[in-house]
């Protein structure tokens, strides 16, 4: 039984260097595993419930097809208007009640909070699959699996994270856990969303070498990973200044030429403009490979939770 | 092949004491190899078709997660307005068509009646899971299984039901079948809102005790069992009645310990506030594990109704 | 491996006349199987990915009951509003990722050619489930198969398809199939309803012998097979030309006793008028059967496509 056997998956900060470890092993044994086509039974007889109440396809059939690839089996909640919730229950009771089905579950909900608060209400385990403002834990894990393929290593790295920094909770896990990795940042945001003060300065308490700029071009070419976030136009009181803004935001093939060379390119998803469709035939551009990376680390984190493995 | 084997479960009438017992020991025996972790394949290869139209998150899950535990698996349309009734087709169309996927199907509808409608068109067996007005056989038969195992016993309890006992389909049911058992009853309902005559004097015709309040604290005094439902605001023409009378049924602490000793507190969730959440901790608060007891009980019927067991 | 490993089913045209053989032969082996109740285990630790852009329960539970059926599990999206593209991700970006979780992907789409471009952006093989005007290429493999199962050959049929021939893309893959097959057919429509000129001409290009006519009763004189589709009242301008036209194109058994002797009557479904209720007892309706008959042949199909039969 791993030291995960029982936990909960809430927050990056959470889980220690020797658990990270643990789980970037077991995800990479697994992705031997799928790749073979290897028919596996860790899960078999289990029952994962995906509750979602805000959609999210990506994740939740990232995180179905983990434990369908273990032998598991799914009981979901898609949508929140036909949850239980729409009758006035409570979260924990919600959770409570399908803590009674099922021996792992998986929660999204646009509250900061709900995830801690499912964790306290479950008798098994609760991974946070995003919780409003909150964290994103698997999907900073992902991306740390996925840089440490693309590389080779995570140790020395120089990472660009581009885009809205100030309210993407995916950038905010994942800065945690590169910084563990001694790797040096640059952050590269529009006015008014740029990366909050208080990551900064606890970054740099941690002696990482953080600088700021608005200059991508710049960036990139010292870089080994591009890590491109969305910039949503409804974080602009004037349109006008999204318009001006956002193509000074756009990773295109001119960018890429400029950049260190062997640049690896990495965003969450889903794209909209922010990284232009002609970069996806450069074989740096590991963002579909990245969301394929979320297979694996969830089957890690699925198995290691309930102790099958 | 048990007497079930091709049967539909449409109503708590329907089901004869020995098919009673036998659901119910066989619910016991399922409840043992979950607790034992056993990996069951009664239902390998079989598909469960669960047909909501009428979302019902907690029926649906604990129905698939009973499936998906006996190694089956299961098709499913969650949310009515991606249904085929959208287009204009009957009942009784949709449900032929999915008879012809599935072995078994599980089926909640608005409408009373639309279990039988859906049964007589179907060529495999049907269980309703509640339909409008009408019945919900396999809530009756996992609180009959809960009061059961909390008590150990079923003959000879006094059994308070409180709330809205004129328009609980649950309730009716339960009645039916404790009665069978030589309960002793007490009905506690606001005004406006009592047991229905005809189910009062039918009971009564069984030779069942059955006494009517609306004094709860009295009630609870001499009560093995206490089945709490909710009381819906818009059941009230007059918002203010609500609130004056709501408050006298809400089952709080200090009325548990007013209550005889050992009661077992149930509710068929979701609650809104008629149990204080203090009282979730007491040892007698059943209604947790009875959501819980819906697997095994369904594990029973879907096995028995499709011969597998 | 089979010819058709590896290979996407996009349309009717693209199935050779030795594929289209191998898929009916397939899928009546595995009709065997489902009969015989027999466990299989062709696509154990396979994923499939049904992606509804537009809700269609009958083809979506059809094809997830196939996977089942083969041992595989399924991962969903029934909903178009929990999807991705809310966010304003395109289908490409949408389907690339799925097929990063799945082994197969099937996709509804409300737009003509989304199917093809989800082809191209995917690395497994893709089923379209029906592209808007475009194709529902396995609604007309599994008419064939049920015609060749009812009249025990494909050769040398007499067919009458009747309803909104122009609008219908199921009659059009179909005649497309039952052309190969030497069948002769008539087409009744209402004006302004007529099969497409240039897919007249392109089957009497191809020796087809077609005739055109408003007369139901003419036509079901001699045909061994009639199939029929619903006509929809949006398709009027004039509510009144629909009411007026829509008694003379639904079949009831007044019909049926005109009709040539052991007519088979098919419908895709779901129906709403255009088959009257008294003629489902008619031994010839065919049309439960039809859809049941999906089952096997998406059966076929998924095995075929990803190499495991």
């Amino acid at each position: 039984m791993s030291a995960l056997s029982g936990k909960d998956i809430l927050s990056t900060e959470q889980i220690s260097d020797d658990e990270l470890s643990l789980i970037l092993s077991t995800a990479a044994r697994y992705e031997k595993a799928l790749t073979a086509k290897m028919r596996l039974d860790v899960m078999t007889g289990q029952i994962l419930a995906t509750l979602f109440f805000e959609p999210s396809t990506r994740t939740r059939l990232s995180f179905e097809a983990a434990m369908e690839r273990l032998g598991g089996q799914v009981i979901s909640v898609a949508d929140p208007k036909t949850s239980s919730a729409a009758k006035g229950e409570s979260l924990a009771d919600s959770v409570r009640t399908v803590a009674g089905y099922a021996d792992v579950i998986v929660i999204r909900h646009p509250q900061q909070g709900a995830a801690a608060e499912s964790a306290r209400a479950s008798d098994v385990p609760v991974i946070n699959a995003g919780d409003g403002a909150g964290q994103h834990p698997t999907q900073a894990l992902l991306d740390i699996y996925t840089i440490q393929k693309e590389k080779g290593r995570l140790k020395g790295l120089t990472v660009s994270l581009v885009g809205d920094l100030k309210n993407g909770r995916t950038v905010h896990s994942l800065v945690h856990l590169l910084a563990r990795f001694g790797a040096r940042m640059h952050f590269v945001a529009p006015p008014g969303l740029e990366m909050p003060p208080q990551i900064v300065s606890a970054l740099r308490e941690q002696r990482v070498t953080v600088t700021e700029s608005s200059d991508l071009a710049a960036a990139v070419r010292e870089s080994d990973v591009l890590y491109v976030t969305r910039i949503q136009r409804e974080r602009f009181e004037d349109p006008a200044d999204y318009e001006r803004l956002k193509s000074s935001y756009v990773v295109d093939m001119a960018l890429v030429q400029r950049a260190k060379s062997g640049i690896t390119i990495m965003h969450p998803l889903p794209r909209v403009d922010e990284i232009a469709v002609g970069v996806d035939s450069y074989e740096g551009a590991a963002y579909f490979r990245q969301a394929a990376n979320g297979v694996p680390i969830r089957m890690a984190l699925l198995a290691l939770i309930t102790g099958r493995k």
